[in-house]
């Protein structure tokens, strides 16, 4: 098979980690005999710094011809700290997923056995647990529209969806409940918000085309606190764009760390593949990172835009086998761990491209 | 001391956990030598019922005359079913917020150590875990303008904060923080939302003139997942309304359960206490809730309200006593306990009023 394949690195810790999805695609590659070419492009931060553009047309132009597009990380902690900076990273990485029409984002709740004591969660709450949560991604308060009074003592943000936008995500859903075990949780704030309402309706009528799965709707609230107390409880959720992204990392502490959790981003055409963790400025270039999440978001594009499963199954293996073999990041270490075996990014890194080229 | 408390049970177990809480006051006024007056009235699910209105007015004009309001909790399941409902039970608590000017929601994270095991979060990560957060209640896109299109196919709700609100609720949190460990960790998405950056705006201009206190700016995303995998990291919390909705009920299960923890909501006159749980339909009427969130309250309103700190610690102390003498009710029960020990809700209720007459 050939493909080509864009590397957006971003910044922080994503020019750390996204090396080694890279270079886990290209051994897989070799292992099984395709062909893949890679190219690299600008985003956030670094993109402004030598364009002044958080999304150089250019970056937008390959990442259509691409395949598929492997991403890192976006964000500095310079913006955070100036809230009235008027470019801004964050801003590339949603015009890219606006532009190239990203709105469904799928993000697995992977859980490593061995990772169950990592967790400041229970074992026994946590075994068993398999999550697999769609979040809208190009529309909801994200997108709306923005707007700061002339005297700057009043700002807005429009929280605003469209019934197709909700549709077109929910059936990507129910068809994902489907192939498991036909358990759908909708997340919504419908007892206050006019657009959650909207939300729930368009699920309530999407769901009547699925009777075989199951369907609950819940509250945000609710659901933040059900997450941490009985994960097991769900199984597909499905959210808005800001629920979700508060409600996936929530669920980052299921998986360990955030640092273990991938993500896949579809819609009308190319895929576009993210750790779900942040730039992380602080750890940032002191090979802190853990490059297992850029890794397995490299196993979803094999999986989700490849269709390789055989090729994403042996990339999960490999960092399984890591683990196994008692190898861990700072980020995942736990008082059983063996501190010969806590290894920086780059040593990570190696030991999984160690395995696969076995 | 003479006061008069309105009592406003509301929907669900509301009408059945707000009882004890009033008797608990009852008991602590004869206990001191005080003398509370009570008066009650409806507001939710309850009102529309009787009056056609979520707020009748004569609830209005009955809090505004009281010294305190103690309220249960709002909601019913067939308002959560239909998205379409014009008349909803939700609207009754957010206008009498509104009206009352109750900007600033304190929802103290109390740990009892009896409980440390109830959590599904492990006893070493909530060990001296102790958070106070301050949630804005009369702002964002809770009261933001709501609109439907005429087609009914797009929704939105206004984000929007005055700096003002933000200013009056962060000199609150600040305040606070000053009297507890210094530390304040203010959460927005500031990288995203234009509200929330006139709100870390505001926010870091207010903090110059607390230099004693330690400011942190986190991302909700973030908070959400901090808050599990170290709680013992946050000391004041100072939030936006519907990230505070969020972060609290996720928060409810370092206690053990979102029945244990109660809320203050304060500003321009009269206090309001509730517990920060709903009204559960699902085991409404069916004696199984928790009373100790409106105890609690209680001995919020004591304190906040009346100032009275010696009263305020004896019903905690109460509860305390019924927690250490191995009572529990179902929500905060756990393997290790005593079966014979999980009371009801009555009587949960009694046994603390009953530690109180001693
Ligand atoms: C960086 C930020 C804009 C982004 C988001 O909020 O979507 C991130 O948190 C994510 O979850 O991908
Ligand atoms: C019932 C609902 C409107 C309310 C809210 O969202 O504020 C509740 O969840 C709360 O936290 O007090």
């Amino acid at each position: 098979m050939k493909k080509h394949i864009l590397v957006i690195p971003g910044d922080g810790i994503g020019q750390e980690v996204t090396q080694w999805g890279k270079a886990a695609l290209a051994q897989i590659a070799k292992n099984f005999g395709h062909e893949f070419t890679f190219d690299e492009a600008l985003m956030g931060h670094a993109a402004i710094e030598v364009t002044g553009n958080p999304l150089p047309d250019e970056t937008l132009e390959k990442a259509r011809k691409s395949d598929a597009i492997l991403f890192g990380a976006i964000g500095h902690a310079m913006y955070d700290n100036d809230p009235s900076l008027k470019v801004r990273p964050e801003q590339g990485l949603l015009k890219i997923r606006k532009e190239l029409g990203l709105y469904a984002n799928l993000r697995p709740i992977l859980l490593f056995d061995e990772l169950l004591e990592a967790s400041s969660i229970k074992a026994d709450i946590l075994q068993g647990t398999d999550i697999l949560f769609f979040r809208e991604l190009t529309g909801d308060v994200y997108f709306g529209e923005k707007s700061r009074s002339e005297d700057r003592n009043t700002a807005s943000d429009l929280m605003i969806y469209h019934k197709y936008e909700v549709e077109r995500i929910a059936h990507k859903a129910y068809q994902a409940a489907q192939q498991r075990s036909k358990r759908l949780c909708s997340v919504d704030k419908a007892n206050v918000l006019e657009s959650s309402r909207l939300w729930r309706e368009t699920v309530q009528e999407i769901a009547k085309q699925y009777p075989d799965v199951e369907t609950e709707h819940m509250f945000i609230d609710n659901a933040a606190m059900q997450l941490i107390k009985n994960p097991k409880k769900f199984d597909v959720v499905l959210t808005a764009n800001l629920f979700g992204d508060i409600l996936t990392d929530e669920a980052s502490q299921i998986a360990g760390s955030m640092g273990m959790l991938a993500s896949a981003s579809v819609g009308d055409g190319v895929g576009f593949y993210e750790p779900i963790h942040g730039s992380a400025h602080d750890i940032a270039g002191k090979n802190l990172a853990n490059p297992l999440a850029s890794i397995l978001s490299a196993a979803l594009m094999l999986e989700i835009s490849f269709g390789l499963k055989e090729e994403a199954t042996t990339l999960v293996n490999a960092v399984d086998k890591a683990l196994k073999d008692g190898y861990r990041t700072g980020d995942i270490a736990d008082q059983n761990t063996d501190t010969a075996k806590v290894l920086g990014t780059q040593e990570m890194g190696q030991l999984v491209l160690t395995y696969l080229a076995q």
